[in-house]
């Protein structure tokens, strides 16, 4: 389970945070770290705050953009506070390692993100809008934000706990297990990848610009809309490779196909 | 319930880890902190990482003593490490929040304190033995010692936890509740009804066959594998007239739209 699941953080502004949060996951049991365009790093604070966890620091993945450390990844979770314009399937910490350890029995090569934000701002929205799930953890209202390390302690916490509970199980394959997406055990075709997804809806936008439905300079919400329904769904390989056919079909009909090629069919 | 936790932080070295205490026990709602002799306390630099959580330093009980913090309390918990040479009853996390949430719920008056050791030697045996019970984080064996301030929050966040779990028996949409699709309360737009959806997988179809993806003389599975990608994801009401938006456009590009009209638009 543990070595399935990356810590992406974005953008951190301190590296003392990104030391906390190397030594909360070693604690947990959890060791991939990710770092996205990081503002200091490495650096003698995070080494110190790390205290000890310095393994972690030094095979942590430096990247200069998301996509690059979602790579490879089939489900992807982004901690947010509540009340986005769209809602977004929202879960609590606990759920989520329930369905992280799910997901992870299921299939080895099951890759799991968990994105935490900047200290100050979090998550944007566009940066939200790449993940499956968010993950909220619940705060008070009045006082809701916590420290970024604290928040990767309490995701951390919840995934070793759910991990100990399955050992006392000892029954990790049973037949009673939901199945419910691709992601989940007994599907008949693999998921697919999140950066086959977002060629999907790359070339999903450009062909519905292609036949006059979608304005770029009047975006309205549409494409937060049809990015959270496909994500929700967390397509199969095959459904994927169907969808990317009707897009081709549509674009022939539209006489665009090749006009523009899409970097990949 | 949270009126009636103490949390103790015996002889603290860090006055950070005082304001991060601070701070974590306002996200989740606690107020009542007790500093047993901590070695710099007031002091600017628990301020700054109290973020906010002033209030909570302010009104923190300053003591020399740890009879002086326990003073009126009926039951006391000190997180320690494991295997102590006594034994002591040890629960983890999530069963002491149980614990504390009935206690509290049986007698308004009962005042429970949980206790936090030095940053670097943890709780002395005298002061372990005078717990009702120990908490113990479940760590990983190989690097167990949690930062202070993170052991505040995986307990805070546990009391939290059950505090919002017992709101739900009462009220079944509280924001504990998992949010994944329009089905579920919270959701910004009311769920597609199945008749709706059906008229929808019969337009997709028509307009499949218009741009010639599909040819029903030869079907394969195409039509069972899109009803259950679009099934499986549960539509909302504006998903679905963004889709059929989308396939009366395709069908207008390709010179079908109103030829055969769908049952419905």
């Amino acid at each position: 389970m543990f070595d399935q699941v990356r810590i992406v953080l974005i953008n951190t502004t301190h590296p003392g945070n990104i030391g906390a949060v190397a030594r909360a996951m070693k604690n947990m049991g959890l060791s991939r770290l990710y770092l996205v365009d990081p503002q200091e790093f490495p650096d003698p604070v995070a080494e110190r705050r790390a205290s000890g966890a310095t393994d972690i620091l030094d095979h942590a993945v430096v990247v200069s953009t998301l996509d690059e450390a979602l790579a490879g990844c089939h489900f992807v979770v982004g901690t947010s506070a509540r009340g986005r314009k769209i809602p977004w399937p929202v879960v609590n910490p606990r759920d989520l390692a329930q369905e992280v350890f799910v997901q992870t029995q299921a299939r080895d090569n099951a890759e799991v993100a968990i994105l935490f934000g900047r200290e100050a701002r979090g998550l944007t929205n566009e940066e939200l809008q790449r993940c499956n799930w968010h993950v909220h953890i619940p705060s008070d209202p009045e006082f809701s934000s916590l420290n970024l390390a604290m928040a990767v302690q309490v995701v951390a916490y919840e995934l070793r706990m759910k991990y100990l509970e399955s050992l006392e199980i000892e029954a990790p394959h049973s037949n009673m297990k939901p199945m419910v997406s691709p992601l989940d055990g007994g599907w008949d075709v693999e998921p697919a990848s999140v950066d086959e997804v977002e060629l999907f809806l790359e070339h999903l936008e450009r062909t519905l610009i292609d036949i006059d439905f979608h304005d770029p300079e009047h975006p309205r919400q549409l494409m937060a809309r049809l990015r959270r329904l496909y994500q929700r769904c967390c397509l199969d390989k095959m459904e994927l490779n169907i969808l990317r056919g009707i897009l081709r079909s549509t674009q022939k009909v539209a006489g665009t196909w090749g006009a523009q090629p899409p970097r990949s069919q």
